[in-house]
């Protein structure tokens, strides 16, 4: 690699979380235009339109011949596999409704900003996957009793911090073994789509969305922790460029609301007319519940439960709804969620260096008018 | 409407053409997190995936209650009619596959750059459309004979240029009468996801984008020509803000490349490994035919033929391929197209102020390593 690239991470602002960073840069730019966050009218639906979902894509969505394509497993293991797709569509079949999160969601709302991936708030999607489970099949290529990890190779391959890699994560063997865990080829009762890992993607119900490795080529059994790039340097609760900080991991508490009222097309403010107004989101806890839904509609004065729709699918976000007498003038309304583990969403920012797990309650500006 | 929004357009650069802006403004990221560009591995295929089909909402998703929902025809009608889903489906089906794409692709490119929803060059994508025809519906509604426009209203409301409003665009009677003009309720074989305008849209093949009005509510008859916000503020060719211009209409030739190579995570700055590469994309050229694909391999100085892939549907974008001895490097290359009317894709961006229509030929910068 002769070529310098852009580091990871560029900070901007002046860390007195006081002012937001008013500009943005080209590269954020590129990567918000490929990348897409869910609108978040998409709060609506149980399970997330396809082509509403959210999508990362690290490096390029590679193309995948699935008639030539095998699933490798190797490793420590004594039976070593090369599985095709429709073998793999023959073992017994899972479907779990799922919510995903990128764990970089709200890093663009974060001061001092992190430069990358700018997500706002909509990094986040609910689907139907459909798969077999990995135990199944890691029982079947017989792990040695020495194997600390599974580690999971994707077909996208690209430079990031000046590393060439393909995309690579590992889970501990006790997390591998989880019952829900699986082997997806359809989503949404149909294929993958080719940006969501077709032919076959890890989905890792409950962690955030780097965990799910997508378009699946390799799944090796190892005896120590694995130390790639996407583990030991991103993804981390850092608080410098020199701290290694602790690996992000689970999808923390976090709960959001489809946008009330109508837009204003560029500048996205809201305008709601007076009256009572159905505010209605959704909340979400990886592998814990959701327990309370709290809205604020006086800037987070005063603070009153939410409705909570009856418990879903373990893994998937929960409806809530609030009925809001709105009154003619400018408003701020938040929403924050706890979670069954007594864990809450803050409500002033707990900044790190990657701009990872921003669980900030979600701050929503509204101008109310008599006549709209 | 008591509150000020920003302005539609702001300018942002020196306009001597010859420095980019640098920096992009919080409203811009705000669009670009919400609407999408398809990720240009999405040449690949000759129809786009649907969650990889570029999007742009310019206000919100409404909710449809499809059940509830009709189709209202008025206006200078003898038959006024208000048609259910059910019904409408039951009509003669017509099934087209069409390239779809915003006027305003390419804007973010342009220097001075026209701040609103900053697309580079992935605003566009192939759909097939499963739907029945407009005609023959206005024909059961029977026009008066001074009809001069049919208007088409969507459900979806905002605010644009300071002026409230849903989303209203409308085309002579001459274009509704077109025989390919579609009232589509299928996207590549399903619904409409809520997205593409659930529960039935309009698709007017060959324009760009803003002509196919989504969540169809209300068409009417008019002896009149329409003067609302999206025709005669909105998709304009205009040189200043006082201009106003001409509308923008049919789709401009353009070809687009699959990213060669591999990129890089944060730059996407494209890296090859050298020896023979297979460059590969699509063009498109509105209601025309595209004649020729050409290619340069060294910033323009040269250029050379692109192999053009048998013709396809009517409306579709089709593919091309030119192979390339890539040398250690750095290399700037090139794509262009020419029409079956003898209109050519710029090499010289031809600016206007609101962004539209910028279909100056691609440039991708390559770094060749000999070992990647």
């Amino acid at each position: 690699m002769a070529e310098k690239t852009k580091p990871r991470f560029e900070i901007v602002g002046d860390g007195s979380g006081l002012e937001k960073s008013e500009m943005y840069f080209p590269e954020e730019l590129v990567l918000a235009s490929r990348n897409r966050g869910m609108p978040l009218e998409g709060l609506r639906y149980d399970v997330t339109p396809t082509g509403m979902h959210y999508l990362l894509v690290h490096f390029d969505i590679p193309y995948v011949d699935a008639k030539k394509w095998r699933l490798r497993i190797g490793g420590l293991v004594s039976r070593p596999l090369a599985v095709s797709l429709k073998d793999i569509m023959k073992r017994p079949r899972q479907k779990l409704i799922v919510t995903m999160e990128c764990a970089g969601n709200g890093r663009a709302l974060m001061n001092p900003r992190p430069v990358s991936q700018p997500w706002l708030d909509g990094a986040v999607g609910t689907a139907e996957w459909t798969g077999t489970s990995l135990k199944s099949l890691l029982d079947k290529a017989r792990l040695s009793k020495t194997t600390e990890e599974i580690l999971f190779t994707g077909l996208d391959r690209g430079v990031q911090g000046e590393e060439l890699q393909y995309y690579q994560r590992s889970v501990t063997i006790a997390e591998a073994m989880h019952e829900d865990v699986l082997l997806a080829y359809g989503m949404n009762g149909r294929p993958l789509e080719p940006q969501h890992g077709y032919p076959l993607r890890l989905i890792v119900p409950g962690w955030y969305g780097m965990a799910s490795v997508k378009w699946l080529e390799r799944i090796e059994a190892i005896d120590h922790h694995f130390d790639g790039y996407q583990m030991e340097k991103s993804y981390r609760y850092a608080q410098s460029a020199d701290d290694p900080g602790e690996p992000v991991n689970l999808i923390r508490v976090r709960s959001l609301m489809v946008p009330p009222g109508i837009p204003d097309f560029m500048t996205r403010a809201r305008l709601v007319q007076a009256g009572r107004v159905r505010l209605a989101g959704r909340a979400w806890a990886g592998r814990y519940a959701v327990g309370r839904v709290e809205v604020s509609t006086d800037g987070g004065v005063t603070w009153r439960d939410a409705r909570l729709s009856k418990k879903g699918p373990r893994y998937a976000w929960r409806a809530w709804a609030f009925d809001w007498d709105a009154q003619p003038g400018r408003h701020t309304l938040l929403v924050r969620a706890r979670d069954s583990d007594g864990n809450s969403q803050p409500v002033e920012q707990p900044w790190n260096y990657q701009g990872m797990g921003n669980n900030t309650a979600q701050r929503v500006e509204i101008i109310v008018e008599n006549k709209l």
